[in-house]
């Protein structure tokens, strides 16, 4: 992917989220920028799908990992029997799209369709990695075209001069809401919790704000609720990683209770995304639990002594009575009339 | 101070949280601790002052420091004319009881129990600093014995077995609730938000909980909604900054959004302290702002990029209506009728 649009500061994080290049797949080590920029190079598909696991990419970053993921293991089965390869791809596919269990759903869409993709290569006789790479390309292209509607609609609700809490790192929608917002000038101002342990709301989306322009302001996870009340916060977004048919947003961990603070101070909450029609409710989602450790330190340094437990709920789930609005690329819809959006026209966001 | 509890393992803290002796302060690194164990040592009241600001204590902490630093000033001006000693302690205790903007009222209090035991001593023709040193000495054990009294009437709240979530570092009634839960068998479990970005609750709650011999989970600051929901927490404690006479509660940062989950989720929560009389509405008390650069750090490592901005307020201020109760030395009272606290017996907390 070339830098076609080179004042968009964002997609200097974006094109190196993850690449597919000489039988490796590179991937933007997100847990040390903007601190550090470095690469992790995965030379198996299987250190790919370790890479995921590690949240060495995260937010929509595993998506495209997954799938040059995909161009990898492709390259790799390259000289066996086609028979072969399409069994070896099966199960890369199924590694990749379970490197984390919260997502598996959207994750199994995406080495779907780079399985069709190759597919398609191997009957017309052509390099299956690159078909697959370019069908990455290409997805990633329409995604953010989709993702570019979601991004109007939402800013139609932002007020002049409006006060925006964020929440983690919404990648391709927080870069889209913030060119849209530039666009139309206006003036908003973010205020971003750092999202302890992995810390995307200081580190990605604090730095892609501050990139294009913006005033953006960092405070800690236990600030929201008295920042809404002394900032004046005008509205509560974040993009999810499940919105279920039944209303149910599945997000970072402290999106519940930010969303139950706004909430409280009579501020709106609107979640951006498009219904998981795999998830028809929220008892069809785990909620992935990682290492402890992570949560007993910062940066590497162990806050606690030993003996002590840590929990690391890696999401939490906020109900249909807190959420707003359901901004999709079709409009905004109710929580609790997700199935309307199925019905207004067919089509697969991912 | 003796270790006369040796089975107190919070006093291992306690104990060294401020010492006065030949010609100095020696305080303990909260700031560090339990990673490191080391101490500031203040050669003038000034500089215990200033340590103060720095928060190289925090919670009572700076009452003790204060009071020790009032000693110091004592040894410092000992050669001057009585008169002119009076001058100097005044001097120092303006400087040491404005160290932070929150809790003036209270600081004022303590450095004046200093100046009355510096005015007997000086009649008497005994030795000032002693005389401050002794009755600093007497003031926190007086204290100690409140909040055993406080700690009886909060521990009747928690059932057998009950899952109690904590927010900050309240020092002694940490201590004293954890003795008495210890005593009256009640198997609690602490659930203890880390409290960034000081991280109070994962290195200082939790150290002492676990020194004492209970189940202690640290999460991050974004976690206590989740936490309530999954592991149910069957309530919410916290120790205040001050409880202005109207039933607001001043505390860390974070304590106001737990309080909104807790009412969200049908939690109650305790607040623990004596009403400040000197404070009648919450329109009296001033909010510090620290230093944002705190927060944009995570133990001395730099999250954001140059030129993103920083907001820390240090303290939140939760309303009577989420608040279950004021547990006091004198039982347990409605946020709403805090006068009769003053009503049923006379005598000063500090």
């Amino acid at each position: 992917m070339k830098r076609e649009d080179a004042n968009l500061a964002f997609m200097l994080q974006y094109e190196h989220v993850a690449w597919y290049e000489a039988g490796s797949v590179r991937i933007l080590d997100r847990r040390i920028y903007p601190t550090k920029i470095e690469f992790v190079t995965c030379n198996t598909h299987q250190e790919v799908a370790q890479a995921i696991a590690d949240m060495v990419t995260q937010s929509a970053g595993p998506y495209t990992a997954a799938s040059m993921g995909m161009a990898l293991a492709a390259d790799e089965c390259k000289k066996l029997k086609q028979v072969d390869q399409i069994s070896y791809l099966k199960e890369a596919a199924y590694r990749l799209s379970h490197a984390r269990p919260t997502t598996v759903n959207r994750m199994e869409m995406i080495v779907g369709g780079c399985m069709k993709a190759a597919e398609k290569a191997m009957k017309a006789g052509k390099a299956v990695d690159e078909a697959i790479f370019l069908h990455t390309i290409d997805s990633m292209n329409r995604r953010y075209a989709k993702i570019g509607e979601v991004a109007k609609y939402l800013v139609d609700m932002f007020p002049d001069n409006g006060k925006i809490m964020t929440q983690c790192f919404g990648e391709t929608i927080v870069g889209m809401m913030l060119r849209e917002a530039k666009e139309r000038q206006k003036n908003i101002k973010l205020f971003c919790p750092e999202t302890r342990p992995y810390l995307q709301g200081a580190r990605l989306t604090s730095s892609v704000a501050y990139d294009m322009g913006f005033d953006v302001t960092v405070i800690t996870d236990n600030m929201p609720a008295f920042t809404m009340q002394t900032k004046g916060i005008d509205l509560f977004t974040s993009a999810a990683d499940s919105i279920t048919m039944d209303g149910h947003v599945v997000n970072k961990v402290g999106t519940m209770q930010i969303a139950i603070a706004a909430k409280y101070f009579g501020i709106p909450y609107f979640v951006t995304g498009i219904p998981d029609e795999g998830y028809k409710t929220i008892e069809d989602v785990t909620i992935e639990e990682r290492n402890p450790a992570e949560v007993l330190e910062c940066r590497g340094i162990k806050n606690t002594l030993d003996g002590v437990k840590g929990y690391y709920p890696a999401f939490d789930i906020t109900p249909p009575a807190l959420v707003s609005g359901v901004v999709t690329d079709r409009g905004i819809y109710s929580p609790y009339d997700l199935k309307r959006y199925y019905e207004t026209e067919t089509g697969n966001y991912w």
